[in-house]
C-alpha cells in the first residue's frame, strides 16, 4: 500500500466545487471517477482545500492509498488522460502513510482577482470579479495590513459553519493593481475559516470604495461577529494557488 | 443620418468567427441582431478585423449608420444589456459618414499567448495555445526581428484567399515570456493578410523550438510560398488588442 499526493489545477466554472455532494458535479467526484477507472480500485481522495463552486485551483492538493505498480511519479499523467480539460493534475509523488493533506503544517496561498475598469472584459469574466467603481488600493494594502498575524477571524468567517477555534494565522495579505487593471489580493496563511479569503476579499472591496476605513478592519477583527465585515465577494475571482507542506514527500 | 463606431471585445470561443455566415452564430451578426433590436432599424455593420473562429478581441471595431436619437457614446451601455457577457462593446462614438473601418489608415495590434510549461493549467486553456516543448524566447526574438518592416509576407497569407497584393507592413513583432509560463507574441502592422498572425505565431514556435532556425525567417519572407513557413497555430491563442486610426473621430 502507498500514499500518493496529487497536486490538482482545475477551472472551477463548470462545478459544484471540491467535495462531493448530491446536487451537482464537483471536483473530488471526478478525481475519485477517474482514479478508480485508472488504478481498476476503489479510490477515495482526500482533499486539502474544499474550495467552494465556481472557485479556482492552480494546486490544490489530494491524497490516496493505492495498491498500483505505476510509478507514483507517473499517475499523473495517466490520469490526465481520463479527464476533462478543466481538470489537470500537475503532478504525483508518494507521501508517507501517514500524511494528511489537512492534518500536518501547511502554508496556503490563494488569490483574489477584482477586474477594476467601467466595462468588464469577455476574456477575464470567469476569473474575475468585475467591479465598476474606482477602488483605492494604497487603502486597500493599509486594511489588509491589519489581517496579518495570529487573530481571531471570526468576523471574517460564514455563519454557515459550526467551527468552534477560529482563530487563525494570516502569514501575508498583499494587493496590487497591474496594468490590466486587475486588481489581485493575495493571502497565505496556515489555516482559514469557511469563506474567509471572499470575506477578507468583499471586506477589502469595500474598503477600496470608501465604504469602510481602512483603519476599521481592526475593529471588525476585534468585533467577532460576521456582520461586521464586509460581504462575501463572488466565487469566480478566488484562485487556490498552492500549498507548501514542510517535510512530507518520502 | 450618423455613423457610429464601436470597439468591441469578445471571447470568441462561442463563436464562428466575426464574419455572417450559414454555419453557425458569429460577432457580426449579434451585434445586428442586439443594434437592430435596440434602434429599431435594420443595422448592419462593417467591421475592421474578420477574426477567426475562436479568435478573442479587447478592441476590434465595427461601424453602422443610424437615425436614433440616442447620444452616440450612449449607445454602448444600452447596447450591453442587449448582448452576452462574451461580448461587450467598450465604447461607442460619432465618426465622419465617409469613415470606413478597412479603408483608413489603421494601425492594428494582435497578441498570440503560448503556454509553454509541461502541463496545461485550466484556468488558461481557453485564451492560450498549449505548447509542451521547451521554447527558445532568444531565437523566437531573433527571427521576429526580420518580420519588422514592409515585405511580400505572401508566405504568412493563408492559400484560401483570392488577395493578390501580399505585400504589408509590419511595425513591431516583439516576444516576451511572463512569470506565468506564457509567451507573448506581438504583432502590430497597418494591415495584415489572412491567417497572417497565426502563421507568424506558428513560424515563430517552429524557432523556438529549434526546428527553423532564426535567421530562415528571412528566407521564408523571400520565398513567396505558405508551404515555405511554419503551421497555423491554432485560433484560441490569439487576440485582437486594439485598432489605432488616426484623426477620424468628430
Amino acid at each position: 500500500m502507498r500514499r500518493v499526493k496529487l497536486v490538482v489545477a482545475y477551472d472551477g466554472s463548470n462545478y459544484c466545487g471540491w467535495q462531493i455532494q448530491p446536487s451537482g458535479i464537483t471536483i473530488e467526484e471526478m478525481l475519485n471517477n477517474a482514479l478508480t477507472g485508472l488504478l481498476g480500485e476503489e479510490i477515495k481522495v482526500i482533499g486539502a482545500s474544499r474550495t467552494d463552486s465556481g472557485v479556482h485551483s492552480l494546486g490544490n492538493v489530494a491524497v490516496f492509498d493505492t495498491m498500483t505498480r505505476i510509478p507514483p511519479g507517473k499517475i499523473c499523467y495517466a490520469l490526465n488522460q481520463r479527464l476533462p480539460e478543466d481538470i489537470v493534475v500537475q503532478d504525483s509523488c508518494e507521501v508517507p502513510l501517514d500524511f494528511h493533506p489537512r492534518r500536518c503544517y501547511s502554508e496556503k496561498a490563494y488569490e483574489y482577482r477584482i477586474l477594476n475598469r467601467k466595462l468588464p472584459l469577455p476574456t477575464l469574466r470567469r476569473y474575475t470579479y468585475f467591479y465598476y467603481r474606482d477602488l483605492n488600493v494604497k487603502k486597500m494594502q493599509q486594511g489588509a495590513s491589519y489581517l496579518v498575524g495570529r487573530h481571531d477571524f471570526k468576523s471574517f468567517c460564514s455563519v454557515k459553519t459550526a467551527v468552534e477555534d477560529t482563530v487563525r494565522e494570516v502569514l501575508s495579505c498583499t494587493v496590487e493593481k497591474s496594468k490590466e487593471e486587475v486588481i489581485s489580493i493575495r493571502v497565505t496563511g496556515t489555516g482559514f475559516l469557511y469563506n474567509m479569503v471572499r470575506i477578507i476579499a468583499g471586506t477589502l472591496i469595500s474598503v477600496g470604495a470608501g465604504e469602510i476605513q481602512p483603519e476599521a478592519v481592526k475593529e471588525i477583527l476585534e468585533k467577532r461577529e460576521r456582520s461586521a465585515a464586509g460581504p462575501t465577494a463572488p466565487a469566480q475571482g478566488l484562485t487556490m494557488l498552492g500549498i507548501t507542506y514542510v517535510k512530507t514527500e518520502k
